[in-house]
């Protein structure tokens, strides 16, 4: 039977610690609903005694009822010279609600006296003490004994005397840190061994990435004992990121036969990379390990070929076991077979003889040369291919618009849109005031729309997102901008693309209500009730 | 004696296979230089049989008189069935005038039968007499064994017979190629340990980064005996990409003694990663270990103190070794002391107990709860202070600025500024066209200073990043703005922050010049001349 392996996340807190990496409390709740999806042991969501805000997150996560993954707060041991019960970080922990705590505590001596100011035989008891109060108020104790491999090459006696005392705390685990990150596998490999010989609780291994080892040393730690692995997603973390989890897993499952998660959600594992890349708004690395979109890309005629008649050749492993897909670079039959595919995922139905599938082709071609890119924005993608089939259509026509951005003697922004659109040939001409130039935009089309589609009241913008595609050329590169809309029951994203981020906004929003009124007009039309109305008909 | 370990750099050649990177032959003669300055003993300079544009790189490389390293062809093993010196592929790597070849072999038997469509035997015979051929052309010559681990897994008989073949035609170096990235650190280093044990050549590692380990095992092959080891600067490559050398090296170097580099040069690791990201048009990545700008960061005041008196509690090496430098985040988190250790690296000198330090203070923490960000944007951060020292002024009052953007009834997008401006107490303005609404600002700006300020013709905009903060409010919500400048010879980073993206254009825009203006007014002073011409004073 294969050994089982604890993933616990951190993506939450050490994740946040990361340079440019910075979630709301709405991002932490999506983050955790993903990972619980994905079925991680535990979910450390933050740090509840240093950061008051992290502690909504603690209250709402309550609320998802999430079904796979315990939740973890983090904390440190006590303060010195004082009762468990009296320390205010860890009330926190317990006021969290959460089921298990992570506690760090000093296993390098040199730290004990330096950092935290105390004796080495007061810090052995802050953390024995520390736990069995978080153990005897019910909650499963995980100890993280900070800068383990340092402390233990320094001073193995006390590094081991900080584990000893954590366990007979109750620790439920005990967790050997690279602080630093600057261990070496084979050093963790020995010394994992070495810890887990002596101690009975199970070990477990928390790695950072500054030697470019974080991935390698927790393998190394899980075979040489270790039973439980902390890291982050995408291995975002403080300076050079924790151990990419997303790498960890399949090495560990896919390769070297231990359980991190079923058979079944690791296959969501590319997924959650990008949604988790997507939330926190980073730029996901093409060349990722595993789950980027170079991961299993193949150039070159001889090279595909092997590829298509044998994977083996040139993939170290299928990449749909992690829920990737393998890409033919500049192969016109890539992207047939990938639209057919996406179609019928849509449900949509598309004759490959017909000249229709070719126009789309082409037009997908040409978008995505420009930029475009539809993985995140589904509800672009299948207007593009309904409108390319001559199953739907536009609902208005934009005869032009005119934003006005005014910054004035007194130091006033004030931003005004006037739009004119054409709807059932009538034209509609209207202005709006916004917050900032994409907001009065959006508030002018809506404005000019809601007299004869008055559903555009029940949609609204979720989420705006843009990112600079052609960083070199600075304020006059090209932007690609991301909208999420939703109508209180369904999401769907759409994008847009320009050089000009109020065009690119334009487009993005444009497609966002289109998509919207298309799907209710195939509601509408099953209830025979008409769309348009104020005018009364529906004729487009 | 510390061991010595050749460095074989690939850059040039694997390197330029990773998505997204494409060097001409100047920026490959410029890599080239970088390299040889370090002292990597190889440069692979291309593949002149499969490309022939990459013989002119080994023409012009000639000119440059490299001191330290010699320029490897790449190349396969001759074609089956023919004499070498009918193979043209060889040919060519004979007329590039390198001093070493690196040729390519099978050495999987699958790998033959199914790829190259020829027999085990002739196969052997490939390798054999290629390496003997180019020998006998006074070439030194190193063989790679291509996909070897995954071949010494289905046939070690074979994968060894390759290498025998190999070493009887006369090879200077057998490199075990992980060609599809996926073996693990304890496999590498067992089918190290064995075949260095059976050869007498030395013994070469090659791998890529498809598990994210690829830095790892090459670690693991140099611990098991191999003494040459390829990868690309940065870790370019094709999927995931080749192991990266600028992580290799440090650990080999610094943390196991093993000599790659010498003491001197192993400092400039940072730079040559930086200038060789520069000229392969990448953006580097700022958690990159060893060398990113994040490598030695730390937020948060416990940690900067800790890290002040003594480094190595949070610090896994020194950053100077290899050119990086610690670097304390201006953040939420970072107390008094982040700013004081902040202003020191800047060169400025704060008096704790004055009431400049107080305002500068509380000003910052205002600024940072309306999501300002000082850790990328150092030159807002300076500005800052020197403001609220009383050390610089603002050059120019803005009175106001309008922006237009229009989409006409063609569809086509107009955008226009118009900016009233004050200097030297005169107003001036002036209105320009963009590329969007930004862009548009950006060059009305430009044109009503550069009366008076003819200098701001020497600074540019070298990036633009927007980040939307508070995401869920759509486009109503926050948006932090970070613009890059350059005059040329140095960068610097400023940050603006509101709900209108114009307006947070705008200020980082403005910080940008003032700082510019502000470093050129502190050179001009030393030479007497007046930076504000125009009207020929300079009273501000």
């Amino acid at each position: 039977m294969a050994s089982l392996v604890d993933v616990y996340d951190t993506t939450l807190r050490d994740g946040t610690q990361g340079e440019g990496v910075s979630l709301s409390v709405t991002d932490k709740l999506n983050i955790a609903k993903r990972l619980d999806r994905l079925g991680v042991a535990y979910i450390e969501g933050g740090w509840p005694g240093s950061n008051p805000k992290d502690m909504s997150f603690f209250e709402e996560v309550k609320q998802l009822n999430l079904t796979t993954s315990k939740i973890a707060a983090f904390g440190s041991t006590r303060r010195s010279g004082i009762d468990p019960k009296d320390d205010g970080n860890l009330a926190r922990i317990l006021e969290s609600g959460a089921q298990a705590a992570a506690i760090f505590g000093k296993a390098w001596d040199f730290h004990v006296t330096e950092a935290l100011k105390t004796t080495k035989e007061e810090n052995l008891k802050m953390i024995e003490d520390s736990i069995s109060y978080l153990k005897a108020n019910g909650l499963e104790v995980i100890f993280d004994a900070e800068h383990f491999f340092d402390g233990f090459k320094a001073n193995p006696d006390y590094a081991m005397a900080a584990l000893y005392h954590a366990e007979r705390g109750g620790a439920d685990c005990l967790v050997l840190c690279d602080t630093n990150g600057g261990a070496l596998p084979q050093d963790v490999q020995a010394v994992v061994s070495d810890v887990t010989k002596e101690m009975t609780a199970p070990v477990g291994i928390h790695c950072h990435n500054d030697g470019e080892l974080a991935v390698a040393n927790s393998i190394a730690a899980v075979e040489a004992g270790a039973k439980h692995v902390q890291g982050t997603v995408n291995g975002y973390g403080e300076r050079c990121g924790n151990a990419n989890l997303i790498s960890v897993i399949p090495n560990l499952q896919l390769k070297l036969g231990f359980t991190c998660l079923s058979d079944e959600r690791i296959a969501e594992l590319t997924e959650t990379a990008k949604s988790v890349h997507d939330i926190a708004n980073q730029v996901p690395p093409s060349n990722q390990p595993f789950v980027g979109r170079s991961a299993f890309a193949h150039k070159g005629g001889m090279h595909v070929n092997a590829v298509q008649k044998h994977p083996e050749t040139y993939e170290h492993m299928q990449p749909e076991a992690i829920g990737n897909e393998r890409r033919v670079l500049v192969s016109e039959l890539a992207g047939q077979s990938n639209l057919y595919m996406k179609a019928e995922e849509l449900g949509i139905d598309i004759d490959p003889k017909s000249g229709a599938a070719k126009t789309i082709i082409e037009q997908l071609k040409e978008l995505e040369n420009a930029g475009y890119q539809y993985e995140a924005a589904e509800a672009s993608f299948e207007l593009l291919i309904r409108r390319g089939l001559g199953e739907t259509d536009d609902f208005f026509a934009l005869d032009h618009f005119k934003i006005i951005t005014e910054r004035n003697q007194h130091g006033d922004f004030v931003t005004e849109a006037v739009v004119k659109l054409q709807i059932d040939n009538q034209p509609v001409m209207t202005a709006a005031e916004g917050n900032g130039p994409v907001n009065a935009l959006d508030n002018a089309l809506r404005k000019a729309l809601k007299g004869s589609y008055p559903l555009v009241n029940h949609m609204y913008l979720a989420d705006y997102k843009v990112r600079v595609l052609d960083e070199t050329e600075a304020t006059a590169s090209k932007v690609r901008v991301l909208i999420e809309s939703s109508d209180g029951r369904r999401t769907w994203s759409t994008v847009g693309v320009s050089t000009n981020i109020i065009e690119a906004s334009w487009h993005a929003l444009v497609d966002s209500i289109r998509y919207y009124f298309m799907k209710e007009e195939a509601t509408a039309a099953d209830e025979e009730t008409p769309l348009l109305t104020g005018q009364g008909v529906c004729n487009h």
